[in-house]
């Protein structure tokens, strides 16, 4: 019997700083050695996104007591490159990204750095788990998020996880989460608009912002079960082929 | 019959003085109205990132003679953004984005600007391209690559795209494209490492590298088939759940 501890790395979007990561963790130091590589500063809505233009720096500190952890001037996906072929020099046993400070529901996971850490996880053959807790209430409480954490990382260090796949797990904040669903991610969509400003020399800038927007609500999806006060599991891959759409372009015949 | 020009958007993550981008937008132009909004700078690597936590600047400016064309401060997913909602103020009937300077096959998917600023488009409901010529030589040709281009922009304007799918189109930079395959996105990763340097300051910071490997060569993907000449279209999907490893999950009775 293996009884050597699992390796586990901790990320996350949100930085170092987070409420998010902290609980994170402190929820992993049961299950095995803990080592934390975040952002120094919140890297929200980095998506997949790599540092290839300028070089990356990483700082060691006392972060959280009796553990090694750094901050990193990149991405989250750069946090686990770094992490494993940097810091650590070999895979961990666990990749774990979160606590995000927000929801990674639906069309999300694509924006989302925080699963981005988790799919590149994914990409090296890692199991790996990104955590969203749905509320951007900044005195959110992470402890219900905390509980769930707990039980989905104990089933993943117990079955492993299917080859090419990572979770997207997904709490809503409430006083009772009701129970863990499986499903697929719901295909909802941002309705942008632009908030358009004059700087102070009368030049236009804009800050992004919008609606999200459910335009075919399902009984199947991670919208709808968040809603209901569970939290969601969504099993995401990074094969993103359309295999149904093929046959139908090979009858172009370009 | 609707004789109304198509409206076609253009983008790019190499940045709006880029080679590619120039010939994109000139390939488009025999098939409607061609407005262009690319990145200011290189933006390579950015993946589905967006710009949430500053403002963004948008010019307009005689970059191509003839038609409307601005840069942006932002990502390529954020010209995209802006694009649809300050810009236009409508949906485009056609989204092009590059022609990349490197090729997006397999995963590179994932990292691609040039790739997510198609996949937000298919999200949007618009017909969506991603166009990347396989080489990085500075003096690239991408003569051959605007006959692809122009070859696959003609069936997807007769022939509309599936839904939830956009097109990953690559081609070799070869003397003679063989012909063009309909295939899946390859499992190949990267092994990255990094160039660790000291500053003038005696301070270490590095450099992101890597080799691109394939681990399970097939003869039905985007690298087998660029590798011989031809150029490949994977039909792309923003869906990434993971619908075959659901059941395994859900038996774990978390």
């Amino acid at each position: 019997m293996n009884t050597k501890k699992p390796l586990i790395l901790v990320t996350n979007d949100d930085g170092i700083t987070s409420k998010g990561v902290a609980a994170l963790q402190k929820t992993m130091r049961q299950f095995g050695e803990v080592v934390v590589i975040a952002p120094d500063s919140a890297q929200s809505g980095m998506g997949h996104a790599i540092t290839i233009g300028e070089p990356l720096r990483l700082n060691k500190d006392d972060f959280f007591e009796g553990i090694d952890a750094y901050s990193c001037s990149g991405t989250p996906v750069d946090c686990i490159k770094l992490g494993i072929y940097e810091v650590l020099h070999r895979k961990p046993d666990l990749i774990v990204s979160g606590i995000n400070h927000g929801a990674n529901t639906a069309t999300n996971v694509l924006y989302s750095g925080t699963m981005s850490a988790a799919v590149e996880g994914a990409m090296e053959g890692i199991p790996s788990l990104g955590f969203s807790l749905c509320s951007f209430d900044k005195d959110a409480n992470f402890e219900n998020a905390m509980t769930v954490v707990e039980k989905v990382t104990a089933q993943v260090l117990k079955n492993g996880m299917p080859e090419g796949v990572c979770l997207n797990v997904n709490i809503p904040e409430c006083e009772e989460v009701l129970g863990v669903k499986v499903c697929r991610q719901a295909h909802a969509f941002w309705e942008d608009s632009f908030d358009k400003r004059l700087d102070p020399f009368k030049q236009p800038y804009y800050w992004l912002t919008g609606d999200f927007v459910e335009q075919n609500q399902a009984d199947d999806t991670d919208l709808y079960w968040i809603d209901k006060n569970y939290a969601t599991i969504v099993p995401t891959q990074f094969d993103m082929t359309a295999y149904k759409a093929m046959k139908e372009i090979e009858n172009w015949k370009i």
